[in-house]
């Protein structure tokens, strides 16, 4: 039997939801909007998508989306459609094509969100996934357990090379494990990369040298091509051990090339994700989406966090990252590092360990690390007592008991 | 004065609209949600994006999008940004993090759409933009006015190299100037992109060699980079004058190699320009987009086209075409061809061509040729009649008098 790829959809259609579906799987495969000459039933039923499940969920009186047709109701449904893999072989972009192309623009749809993905073993066999993951991520960093407690440079743009240093110094020396550029920060002129990157490279190897504890540095090498393969070269050479690229602002295939390229684990920050997901009737759930990207190559994906200042409600947040920790297919785990993020502070660490039964993760503060009344290192440990006491599932404010810098973080967090 | 780069939004907020700006202005510069030690006045002032223009068009009592902050009322504005080149210099994957990035995820937004883009000079000497363009593809193709008439392979999915091949001589020899392959079609193990490139490229040839004329055939090339590159070289070694891709499925850094290494047109494809746009409070423009996709180097860029079987209204449809024939920057216009699509036939060129005032387009039609009950050749005539009955601005039915397949085509176009 052939490999079928498998997509789920939600649906809402002022059709019948049966003609819907029909129109939705023949515009994807083998059919346009009028039965054509050459669209033979064999043809048919070896190339066109087949809707494998379609259960009705509820009934509207107002279409979600405008544009589409006119009607008194319009039907919610769960839509499953599959395809051979033989329509186009086991490639990303044209994967994108065909359940994420022209479909939401059809006129029987009044909403449509891709909420679940199926992929068979030859994508596996295609792409190559994460190279380092969370076991590459926990080697380079040195962090054998628990989170990788993480901050971001701030303010996001308009600092020199040798300011960023010099927060990277304090960050560093405070005991930081993990740090990443701003995904507005890539080679301004203000703060080349190169000068950036050795700046703080110094700070780094310098400490490392001294301590035997390397901080992981997620510089952001988003660019062209060729600029983020130089740009990488340069980190490696400078003993770097992560590089960070903006999904959407370089695409599948610059994802791609870079995994090709890449001698260190990939930091994937995915902004833009806001344009792709915000209305909850239209675009991506973050599990397919992700999917795609760990088999392209990302080690660790951005997840956003609990109680964040975003617009995301927990159980988003929590649903993307079991999905970002879930294997991709049975024998191909590829499994990658959720990136909590967003407002965080210890005050999330319970209940996102509690959500996920696992911290094999990176936590990232601002305020809650460098507002600490006791400085960026006092502010760095009440962060991991905090991850300490939810690993072992005792209350924060008993387990401050007998940790000053956690004790004081509480006065200041919230 | 340093290059500033501007973007122009349709913003809704339950915040003050002053107060909102000013977070999405910091958001996507030095700032972050709380003040910061390293935020200066003198860093602000010379990195900070910029509200340029706050302009309030109404309020409403519900928000677009959820997960926004609460609010008794939300207005809506247009909101104008600018940002000093100097942040992330001539870059088009971090001017897309920045333009594009974080701030639809803010709860200062309830709604956010990006409807326009003005970039500086840097930008245009950095990118190459399309490298035919309407001139190059009138010469390759010798249509040297009106419409490139144009068509879809159909079924999209499905045929075999030999029976692509046996559509195409149809077409050929009806006199079609313009063919593309389905966005579906790339390398499916029915119909292998080489053999399908190899048929095909023997009946264009042979024609060609016969009576002059060459049609142009978009190859679907997308994939990944390499994959992308060996397609491009076969077309080009077979003779064929087209590459197509689809943009939303290679992405930026796809798309900019595809033209360093291209030597021929590349037909750029939208799907998914649904997810992008569907939503009216959320996401893109095709204005903004387009020219993002132009500089990348896009000589072909798909518009839809009026009275479309989609869901888009007819206006969005001229809108989007006329951006596409607009100047990209007064210096540099990398004009580019739209292309028409969706539902087509000969009754829409006379509006097409009233709404543009130029004919520099490609019109595919596929029932609307293949239907016409004197065959293939008459459908082709029919259609390109239509647009000299435009041009010359005489009505259809008067033309239809002096032209038997045009005369027949008006009784099943509809």
């Amino acid at each position: 039997m052939s490999e079928r790829i498998h997509a789920t959809y939600w649906l809402e259609t002022g059709d019948d939801p049966r003609r819907a579906a029909d129109v939705i799987a023949g515009e994807q495969s083998s059919g346009t909007f009028v039965a054509l000459p050459g669209e033979t039933p064999e043809l048919k039923a070896r190339s066109g998508a087949r809707v494998e499940r379609l259960d009705i969920l509820e009934t509207v009186d107002k279409p979600s989306l405008p544009g589409g047709m006119k009607s008194g109701v319009y039907t919610r449904c769960t839509l499953e459609l599959s395809w051979p893999i033989e329509n186009f072989g086991p490639s990303l972009p044209n994967l994108m094509s065909t359940i994420a192309g022209n479909l939401f623009e059809l006129r029987q749809v009044s909403g449509l969100r891709l909420t679940g993905l199926k992929l068979p073993a030859s994508f596996a066999a295609a792409y190559p996934g994460p190279a380092f993951g969370i076991d590459g991520t926990r080697k380079l960093s040195g962090v054998t357990h628990g989170p990788l407690i993480g901050t971001i440079i701030k303010p996001s743009v308009g600092l020199s090379p040798e300011e960023t240093a010099q927060q990277v110094r304090e960050l560093v020396e405070g005991g930081i494990d993990f740090i990443k550029d701003d995904e507005l920060q890539a080679d301004g002129s203000h703060c080349p990369f190169d000068e950036r990157v050795k700046a703080v490279m110094r700070v780094v190897n310098e400490h490392a040298d001294r301590t035997g504890k390397k901080a992981m540095v997620a510089f952001n090498v988003t660019g062209d091509l060729d600029q983020m393969r130089r740009r990488h070269d340069l980190v490696l050479a400078q003993g770097g051990t992560c590089v960070m690229a903006v999904l959407n602002s370089i695409g599948l295939v610059g994802m791609h090339e870079l995994r090709k390229h890449a001698q260190l684990p990939i930091h994937a920050h995915r902004a833009g994700w806001g344009y792709l997901s915000r209305s909850p009737e239209l675009g991506w759930d973050y599990a397919p989406w992700q999917m795609i990207w760990r088999l392209a190559g990302a080690d660790h994906l951005h997840v956003n966090g609990l109680r964040n200042k975003f617009s995301e409600p927990d159980e988003s947040v929590i649903a993307a990252a079991r999905a970002v920790l879930a294997p991709v297919m049975p024998d191909a785990p590829m499994t990658a590092m959720p990136v909590f993020s967003s407002g965080q502070t210890g005050l999330q660490a319970a209940d996102t360990y509690a959500a996920l039964g696992r911290a094999d993760l990176i936590h990232t503060a601002g305020g809650g690390i460098f507002g600490h009344p006791q400085g960026v290192a006092a502010g760095v440990e009440a962060l991991r007592e905090s991850w300490v006491a939810a690993i072992e599932r005792v209350p924060l404010e008993m387990h401050a008991e007998r940790n000053p810098a956690l004790r004081a973080a509480l006065g200041f967090w919230k």
